[in-house]
């Protein structure tokens, strides 16, 4: 097949099926499903909700008009004019057997099916197949619209065509393809879910933990390194400068004790070799160090992202930092001089261009996080925000004098300069400690607003109590050096 | 032991023990660390600056002040003032027994140990000790600094006491404590773990594939719901609307199929029942839709959170999205009306705020990058910078007059207003396609400078006559709206 694939049939409408109707719609193609459930109709458009409310928070503008779905009454009538066929029905051999040589029948001359088996083999599942070549196994993860992974596995009849066409399919929706060299019970990823999916039951059997305990387990702990690294660069990196070979030594010996009902294999030199080389190819040559900066960037935002939903590692987190919280060093407090501490930091490494220096942007996210501190103490911090009101930057006027280098300790310190019933005047100073110069300064005008209706409403009296508190702590002091400065080319009028 | 702890003592300075060095430090408790390796203070020291770098992107302000580090040079030096111990010496019980007798005659009456092992018998661990109820596991995960798990398992001559002390000051480092109700070799996580790493060593060691095709297996696929949920409360959604007894109806079955090495239960009524109800209960009565949308959340904020390092399922979702042709060049050329067109782009899922509005620091972002191509326009790119020259920002006017959220269509149009022989006036207008409005405009004043001597300099002919053909082209526009702006209330005199 050259041409791209228009149409896609996806037999069997359960949970991998309706996923796979989202992920081909989403991306532009069209879809007839085919279940006997009279459900069908209404379960798989739940899904293609969920799934296209996923998309756009995902891609955004860059997702393609969708393709039309129909949900057909026959399996012959789905598959008649489709170019790809998916089928995703239980789990059942012999049901799969039948049901992909009736798709082979009635689907056209052009077409390839891919089966969403997870561990049967395609070499039986084509059996019964008139054209078994057209068959490949494309086995998915649920929510299949939004994880990436397909392993493709081809059975002793499949051409090498099928393969190739099934692949550029699976790309061409945003799949990553991990191709199965040789065809094995449960592939390559379901041997390994299985593994843990059995020793699992076995604890729940046993008596030892439950189903709850045992995913606590997993996601407060490695399923945090799995969504970006797998066991094998982990056990690397834990191996230290050392690395696998190390690693192998050091806990070769536990292979032989009852960690889990699996038996491990005999860790010969061989395989001692093997995995020691293929950990080194899989590196790349890139070293310890940056492996582990990238492990822990990836990790932090992996927190920060969980922390967005409240959940997981994200909430522990949270519910740490909460605790940290009587700690903050710039809290916003009266310094002598009556201006509020706002930002004390260091420059932190993802803040900073190509050459060390803080760049111009995160000039503005420190400033706007210093606006945050003041609005925290006049009461309009995030629990006021989810409550209905918030303050908008309308205007905002910053002047470079110098720049900060990567870890050069910074601080903030904020002037209240007037506040109206629904007007704030800030005036942010940025200091270096270490060159005992103001950096920058950052004037703002910030309005209050009701944010669901969009438009600017009187602030609460006690808010407006407490600003006007800091303004008057501050009057003594003179304006502030640039305050109301207007952009202007030397010698042209002021307006 | 009453009061908070306010030294901890590391016995072992590997991957593990200077790791749990760093969260202690970091989280503002005095660290000790013995191991007779010379290296100890060098490799200790790294952990602790990799660390500190990700709390400071984890926390921010919020962390305290860091604890003093000390490397000791004896092991009773190390544990003698300590409140608490932690171990985390390789997997050998004999040295590990050995060890702990020696912390246990050195340490304070009040402190208590607990035991980095990953799988190794609490039992046996504390028989050669005096005090062998002052001993518990503390089971932690690579970099322990960032995961929060700790399995928390006590022998059978661990009091009471020690438990809930040692899991206090876990809680108290910011760690989530999973409570090991029954002692077993491997605990719960270390079972799941090994049954993975040994499927993993069959199928390297049986050919069938590399340590990368495993990892991707994993971080492609299952590892990214990992992350958040485990094997349980995933398997329940993917049962759909019948859930967990569905599921087990479902792929029961495959229980019995070679889909790993590990022989599975038998699926027993009790076992089924077990199970399910233990799933009923994790769910805690939520509905599947509502944990769907949870999922499909987490999913994409962590994929975003991944894109940020171009790694793993991240950079498979930019690639896709570059394909998907959403991302619009804009090349600075002049429209109708003799503005040039510098940025056309959909507001990306990273810029956006927790109410999926363009961040406020972003639109200096895009302000900026618009910057870069008219200069890109006259001369001054990347290339002209190497060479050691540049413009740059001193002064920056941001109006919003509106918001953009996820996904709309932003341009950004450039007037350039005036140039001199080393001054640069700039002008944007930053529109909604979608809303046909302006909703930030930002002007800026630019300096020409000599890099190295940080000092403002004339910029080159050639680049003055192409940056004045750019203000000829535009002069028949009038001024735009809001040029030479001042920050003031109303009422306020201008100056």
């Amino acid at each position: 097949m050259t041409q791209p694939v228009r149409k896609a049939a996806i037999v069997g409408g359960g949970v991998i099926g309706a996923g796979w109707a989202a992920r081909f719609l989403l991306n532009g193609i069209d879809v007839a499903v085919f279940d006997p459930d009279p459900e069908t109709g209404r379960k798989t458009a739940e899904v293609v909700g969920n799934a296209r409310r996923a998309m756009i928070r995902l891609h955004g503008q860059a997702l393609p008009a969708e393709g039309v779905l129909t949900i057909a009454s026959t399996l012959a009538e789905a598959v008649a004019d489709a170019d790809f066929i998916q089928e995703s029905l239980p789990e059942r051999e012999d049901l799969k057997q039948r049901v992909l040589a009736q798709i082979d029948a009635a689907m056209p001359d052009h077409a390839v099916i891919g089966s969403s088996t997870s561990g049967l083999l395609p070499s039986r599942l084509q059996s019964a197949m008139t054209r078994p070549d057209r068959l490949v196994v494309g086995h998915p993860f649920n929510p299949v619209y939004l994880l990436p992974l397909v392993e493709v596995c081809g059975g002793e009849q499949t051409s090498q065509q099928t393969i190739d066409t099934a692949a550029a399919i699976y790309e061409r929706i945003g799949m990553k393809v991990l191709k199965v060299r040789k065809e094995i019970d449960g592939f390559i990823a379901d041997r390994l879910l299985e593994a843990v999916w059995r020793e699992g039951l076995w604890l729940i059997n046993d008596g030892i933990a439950t189903a709850s305990e045992l995913d606590d387990a997993i996601r407060f702990g490695a399923g945090m390194r799995w969504a970006f690294m797998g066991t094998f660069l982990t056990y690397r990196l834990a191996g230290g400068e050392a690395g696998m070979r190390h690693f192998l030594t050091q806990f070769g010996p536990a292979l032989k004790l009852p960690w889990t009902k699996l038996e491990a294999p005999e860790l010969t030199d061989k395989l001692i070799e093997a995995v020691a080389s293929q950990s080194d190819e899989q590196a790349g040559g890139i070293d310890l160090r940056t492996y582990e900066r990238l492990r822990d960037n990836c990790l932090v935002d992996l927190t920060h992202a969980l922390e967005r939903n409240d959940f997981a590692s994200g909430a522990v987190a949270k519910a740490h930092r909460a605790h940290l919280g009587g700690q903050i060093r710039a809290d916003g407090s009266a310094g002598a001089d009556g201006r509020l501490l706002t930002i004390a930091t260091p420059v932190q490494p993802e803040w900073i261009d190509y050459n060390d220096h803080l760049t111009e942007h995160y000039y503005l996210k420190l400033f706007g996080d210093a606006t945050d501190v003041v609005l925290e103490r006049i009461g309009a911090g995030t629990d006021y925000v989810a409550a209905g009101n918030s303050w908008y930057t309308v205007e905002t006027h910053i002047r470079h004098l110098g720049q900060a280098r990567l870890g050069e300790p910074v601080e903030v310190r904020t002037r209240v300069l007037a506040v109206d019933g629904k007007r704030l005047h800030l005036f942010h100073e940025m200091t270096s400690l270490a060159q005992a110069a103001t950096i920058a300064t950052a004037e703002h005008m910030l309005v209050h607003v009701d944010t669901a209706a969009e438009r600017s409403v009187p602030a609460p009296r006690a808010m407006l109590d407490k600003a006007e508190a800091l303004v008057a702590g501050q009057a003594h002091l003179p304006a502030p050096d640039g305050q109301g400065r207007q952009i202007k080319m030397p010698g042209q009028d002021r307006t």
